[in-house]
Order: structure tokens, then C-alpha cells, then sequence
């Protein structure tokens, strides 16, 4: 029906589910079981490979090198493999149960570094600075396409994380729909604002972690990171700033900086205790569809994959956490 | 604050976590990686080490053997370490943003056959018939106790589904809250219910399926088995019975004959296709809390574990999946 992606919606739940059309593969090529280690192969994301990538939109480079070649200390690109197209119209249908609407939005790459072996864990803070910062500026580029309604930023490490290529690097996604998390999200925290007159449901979280302090792993004028009272995963970690904020396209230079400072010390803490985990990230910021979302407040949560996780907890929202977040905080605040 | 097990909710989200409490766990015994094959060693499932679990609630056995001894067809027993626990009072705290309640629910095996190396899609039919009646005979039961609200049937297949034993069994987890996947389904389909005057939305999708074609696998005058149109997963299969019934406990003995078989027709076909892969199924069905879910259809999932799921996946509820459900039903209807 559409002649590029397709997004669809479940027939019940307010999920939509992006339909990526690998077609041609045959039933046997789903019986591949995970293989561990990944192959060694050409590495597309390293110094002189700038050719095997679609041409970059956005670098950060040393003494004015040319585009698509070496020199980057950051590089951005469209995913050679989109989930969603970067051209096209919106259009959506619903015929009779079936709902769905054309995959437009954007697919990009934050290559992080050149360096093929570093990690945020192992990177100076400068350098994961520039990663926040071309985070922004994508960011904010594409959330000025009417189209899109929200921008999804996020990192996979690790194979077990859904990472396919080794050389550092995070993704954003930008979508013509708002996640149903995110939907949930800024309902409740909407809620909770006009509960309260005006209260800020993660201002509220933070004054009553920091006074309860046993779930607290860092916490600095500008953030606080710790384990959440509710955590889903042994060792989840919420980083959320002081300053009210709903989207993170608007930290300031001072707030990025503060951010790679206690960005690297978790993902150092947990690379050091956990002997480098696959781990998600992902930036949680309010939608970009124009709306005003002034009762929420942008903020970061990390999961790091060490427990196999049931089908029937994505299938239920029904979760099990064999660590209390109390003992992760415990653990992640240990002195080395 | 409880001295039993706690469930915890989200500050935001409608998502409660049991919280389990293996506090001994040191840092380092988070670092060990998934370790591929199971280590091979005494099955306390397998006959002769009955002693080996809790005793039993429930068996079918053959020529009234001893309980706790071999001669069974179907066992079932409590978790040895249940996620929640059979005895206590069900209280629930909320102090500012924190809301948990006490543990109280319970946690049981179905033995799904003595035979260690069988699974459903090598039972035979009467097999896979018993072990859904002891589903509905332990679901009945657990379901008169008023603390339960929401009585939960499900199997791990694999390891990477999450089974840390071997020998075929499923879980029954009852739980003094509605999981949140639940919630929604159930107030999905009442507002169809009552937006439509009274149509049921599974029996619309049904409908609009069967006349649709193209994602069906198998159907018959009692159940319908099909690749959803938003599937979140490849292979994603669901099997909707075509009578309107809000509670799996209520089957017939008919209907669960036909339900053993199309259910061994598709754990087979995908046993076969795609070399006995790891999946879920989760029996979605009404609370058992007394209230009306005349609008509720119960039908069970089917997710089999082919591709890695990132973990931004359930952090945004953003699901992509690189198999078109048209695409799934053409395999899993082709002929052996």
C-alpha cells in the first residue's frame, strides 16, 4: 500500500510497530542462532573507510579536512540500512482494524569516535562531550522537520544490547508518531503537573531519592544519577538534571559538559563492576510536535543487559528484578 | 518495610516490578555471560527426583501412584524459589512517590511430560491436551483466592527465552496486581466494547483477518491461528478461539482438545521451519477479580526468539521488525 516503509498499529494497544522489509530473506536465514563474537571484517566506521557510509551530515573535524574522508573527530551519517525514510509525505490510513502509515522520518549514525576499541567508559570527557553535542545538533535539526514528532536517541553496546558493529556509535531515530512510552510518560507526568498545580513529577523524584539517599550513586548541583526505586533491571541507572528542562535540545554548553562528566563515570562504574556489560541508553526528551509539554523534564536511562529476559515481560509489563536497586547503588558507589 | 517479597511501582508509568531479593549476590556474580548449553546435571524434573521439589499441588497420574513419586502424566509444583509467595496479607504503602505493596501471589510449574527431551511440538495430542487442562485446573484454583487479581499462564522455551531448565514445563504466576499489558488490553477492548454497542474487538480482528486471507495460518470452526498485522516480533503467531469467552478457565473440554491441536500444529511448524527456535507464549485472559470483562476474548501469543531486541525496544515501547507478517504466515503455512 505504501511504496516505502510501512509503520503499523497494533489492533488494540496504542503500539505502532515499524514493518522493515527484508523480503527476500527465506525462512532458513532465520534459523542463524546468535553466533557470539562478532566477524572481523572492514571496519565502515574507521579512518578511510568514510566511502563505504552514505555521505556524512554532520562532522566535527580537525583543521578543515575534507568531507567524507578521515580527519572527523566525530562523524554523523544516515544509516545505510534505514528503519524509516528520510524523504516522502505522511500518509495515513485506517481501513476497517488495520491502521498503519507511511515510514517517513530518519535513521541516523553518531560515530563516536575514530578510535575502533574506545567506549564512553574509556573516552576523555571531551571527547564525550562532542558525542552530546552532536547528539543536540542532530537533534535539534531534525526535530525542525514538521513531519517528525519525535526524535529517539539511543545506544546499543554490545552484541547483546542489539549492537551489530563494534566501532562506538549511537543512534537516532526520528519518528512520524510518539513512542508509546513516551506517550505514557508525559500523560502521567501531565497528570501529576495539574494534580499538583504545577509540580514537576521528576523534580518530586529527585527531592525524594535525595532525601532518602539510599538509591543515590552521584549527585552534583547540575545531576543526580541513581538506581530507581522501581527498577526493571539489576543496575538501572536514571540520570535526570536539576534544571527543569522538557527537552534536551536546549541544555546549555555548561549542562553538556556536566553531562559527559556524569555520563562517564556511570558507564566507567558499570564497565569496571561488570566487567564491560552490553548496555542500552536512551534519551528520554519531550516530542517535538510543537505541543507544550512544560510538565516534563528530559533525562537519561540506562539498562545494562545482564539478565535474559523473558518474552512474557514484554509480552505482560509484568517485570522480576533479582536486584534490588538499593544493592546496585551500593555496588556503583564502591570506591575502585 | 515488608518481610516477604515486594512489588514496587514505576513514579510514572503504571508498571509494577517485583523486586526479588537475592541480596548475597556480589558485584562480581553479575559479570558471568550467557554460557550457551546448559550444564548438564540432575533434572529435578524427571522421574524418580521428585523429592527434589516442592511438593506437588497437583498430578495426573497413572493407576493412583503415590504423590511425589514417578508414575505421573502432568506435575505441578510450587517454584522452589517463587517470585512471589503463597502465604501473607496483601498491603499496599504509598509514602510521597513511593507505592509498593507486599509480595503476596504465587509462583508454580506445570511438568509439561516426564520424557526430558520431548517438547509440545513432539507430544502427542492427548499430551498437549493434558497439560492444558492442568493450565485450566491450577488457573481455576488459583483464581478463588481473593487476594489474586490476575492469574498469569506462560512458557519459556530455551534458554534464550529465558528457561533455565531444560525439561518441558511451563509457569503460573498469580499476582495481587493487573500487569500492565493487561490493563491496557482490557481497557482497549471495553472502549471498543462500548464505542461500538457491544462488538468485541477480537472477534472484529477475526473477522477482518479471515476475510483479509493473507496472514492466516491455519482455521477451523474453533480457533483461528495468524501472524498479527502489527506484529512486534518475526513469527509472531496468535491463536484467537472463535467463541467469545472472557476467561481462559471457562473452556470446554471440546474446545481444549481443539486448542491442544492447533497449538501442537504451530509449535511444530515452527519447530520445524526454524529448528526448534527459543520462544514465549503468554495465555492472555480476563482478571480474575471479580469485576465484568464480558468485552475480554482470551487468545494466546506466540513469540519465538529469533532476533536480538534492543533494549531502547522496551524502554520506548518502539518496536521494529524486519519481517513482514504476510511474509511469516507464507512460511508457516508451507507444506513440510
Amino acid at each position: 500500500m505504501f511504496d516505502i516503509a510501512e509503520i503499523r498499529k497494533d489492533y488494540i494497544d496504542d503500539k505502532w510497530i515499524v514493518i522493515s522489509a527484508e523480503r527476500a530473506k527465506r525462512p532458513h536465514q532465520w534459523k542463524e542462532k546468535s553466533s557470539g563474537a562478532p566477524v572481523k571484517k572492514t571496519c565502515p566506521f574507521c579512518y578511510g573507510n568514510e566511502h563505504m557510509t552514505p555521505p556524512e551530515v554532520l562532522a566535527y573535524r580537525q583543521n578543515a579536512s575534507t568531507p567524507n574522508t578521515a580527519g572527523w573527530d566525530i562523524r554523523c551519517i544516515p544509516n545505510k540500512f534505514p528503519v524509516l525514510n528520510r524523504e516522502g509525505v505522511v500518509s495515513r490510513k485506517t481501513v476497517q482494524i488495520f491502521s498503519h502509515m507511511s515510514g517517513v522520518g530518519a535513521h541516523e549514525i553518531v560515530i563516536e569516535t575514530p578510535n575502533h576499541d574506545k567506549t564512553i567508559a574509556t573516552l576523555p570527557h571531551a571527547q564525550v562531550d562532542k558525542i552530546l553535542k552532536a547528539y543536540q545538533d542532530r537533534y535539534n535539526e531534525l526535530c525542525k522537520d514538521d513531519r517528525i514528532k519525535y526524535t529517539l536517541i539511543f545506544k546499543n553496546h554490545g552484541l547483546e544490547a542489539g549492537a551489530s558493529l563494534e566501532h562506538p556509535h549511537s543512534q537516532i531515530i526520528a519518528t512520524p508518531i510518539i513512542p508509546k512510552r513516551i506517550i505514557e510518560e508525559t500523560r502521567n507526568a501531565r497528570i501529576h503537573y495539574e494534580a499538583t498545580g504545577g509540580s514537576c513529577i521528576y523534580d518530586d523524584v529527585l527531592e525524594n531519592e535525595l532525601e532518602q539517599k539510599k538509591r543515590i550513586i552521584v549527585s552534583n548541583s547540575e545531576f543526580t544519577a541513581f538506581c530507581p526505586f522501581a527498577s526493571s533491571f539489576p543496575f538501572e541507572v536514571w540520570i535526570i538534571p536539576s534544571n527543569h528542562l522538557p527537552s534536551f535540545g536546549g541544555i546549555s554548553g555548561k549542562e553538556r559538559k556536566a553531562l559527559a562528566k556524569v555520563l562517564k563515570y556511570i558507564l566507567e562504574k558499570i564497565y569496571k563492576i561488570l566487567d564491560n556489560p552490553p548496555y542500552n541508553y536512551i534519551v528520554h526528551t519531550a516530542p517535538c510536535d510543537g505541543k507544550d509539554y512544560r510538565f516534563f523534564h528530559w533525562h537519561i536511562e540506562i539498562i545494562p543487559r545482564l539478565t535474559r529476559i523473558a518474552g512474557f515481560e514484554w509480552g505482560t509489563g509484568f517485570y522480576i528484578n533479582p536486584l534490588p536497586p538499593e544493592d546496585a547503588a551500593k555496588f556503583l558507589r564502591m570506591e575502585d
